[in-house]
């Protein structure tokens, strides 16, 4: 098998959401996701380690966007702007890659599972350690690192599903403005 | 075996803490962990159900310390103030059971174990949801109710660790007060 396959990753990724969704994500095979991108099971295996890395692949780069974006925030941020921009670029990423379809299609997934979910809740709890060490490493001291860390999860936790079902499709970056304006109404 | 043994549930917290602490939670048998308490097996199952519960069950008092504190809260107070009250509840709790020196022990295990830390994940998870439906029956809107709940689970998840560490021991309420007014110095 030597033909070009173009978007393979993506078009893999595109018959696992579907047939996660048609079939519930245990009864889904390697192969039949295979099949349904016109793809090997050999192609599969070079994208994907197994059917539950097509929907925790994306963690990585999610890390990377977060620890970068306060790496490269100007030296003068408060820990709770840096969080912002953090989550922003987060956001762009989003948006860039149109992700809000496939990410509604992963969340109907993950909710119907229960090791899917706790998989997400450790998900989550790796990019709030990466926020706070990326805080910390960017000169803010370590007990506000912490808090304004696990604040910015909290924030990510309530925007990310208004993302997915928000009604007038407001780019994520909008959304997570709006969480930090609510955030300061509540607290201030 | 029908004598009465008095604080057989205490003694056999105690007592897996100590094993756990000495030779590593996969490493101990609830027969070794009766059997330091001076207690049977069948003592240690009529109050937990496996060795791992010895480290959750405290659970359930503790969402329904949440819970309660927040519907029986004033009905004036904001949401943030809702949920300062409910986590000084939970830390009242913590300092009338003399909590900290087991809660650090326990954590030491936990540390060590990413099974128990999933395990904690999930607990945290469940009391996020808990906080956010009782602050929604206490009347505030779904999704103020959300965000207030996040943000008073990363205040606890800040908290929790400082308390168990703080060279003052100073009580966990003082610890929860000065976790959110660096939350509102951190926002405004």
């Amino acid at each position: 098998m030597s033909r070009w396959e173009p978007n393979a990753r993506g078009r893999l990724e595109q018959a696992a959401l579907a047939l996660y969704g048609e079939r519930g994500y245990e009864r889904v095979t390697v192969a039949e996701i295979a099949a349904r991108a016109g793809l090997t099971e050999r192609t599969f295996f070079r994208h994907y380690a197994d059917k539950r890395e097509v929907l925790f692949d994306g963690t990585n780069r999610l890390q990377q966007t977060l620890t970068g974006a306060v790496a490269d925030a100007p030296a003068d941020q408060t820990p709770i702007e840096l969080v912002r921009t953090a989550l922003t670029a987060v956001g762009e990423l989003f948006e860039a890659g149109e992700r809000r379809e496939p990410a509604r299609q992963r969340q109907a997934v993950i909710d119907k599972n229960p090791e899917l979910q706790e998989r997400e809740l450790v998900k989550l709890a790796r990019l709030g350690t990466a926020l706070t060490d990326a805080l910390h490493g960017h000169g803010v001291p370590a007990p506000a690192a912490s808090l304004a860390a696990q604040v910015g999860i909290a924030v990510f936790r309530v925007t990310f599903p208004r993302w997915l079902d928000d009604p007038h499709r407001r780019p994520f970056p909008d959304l997570i403005r709006a969480g930090f304006d609510e955030l300061r109404a509540m607290t201030c």
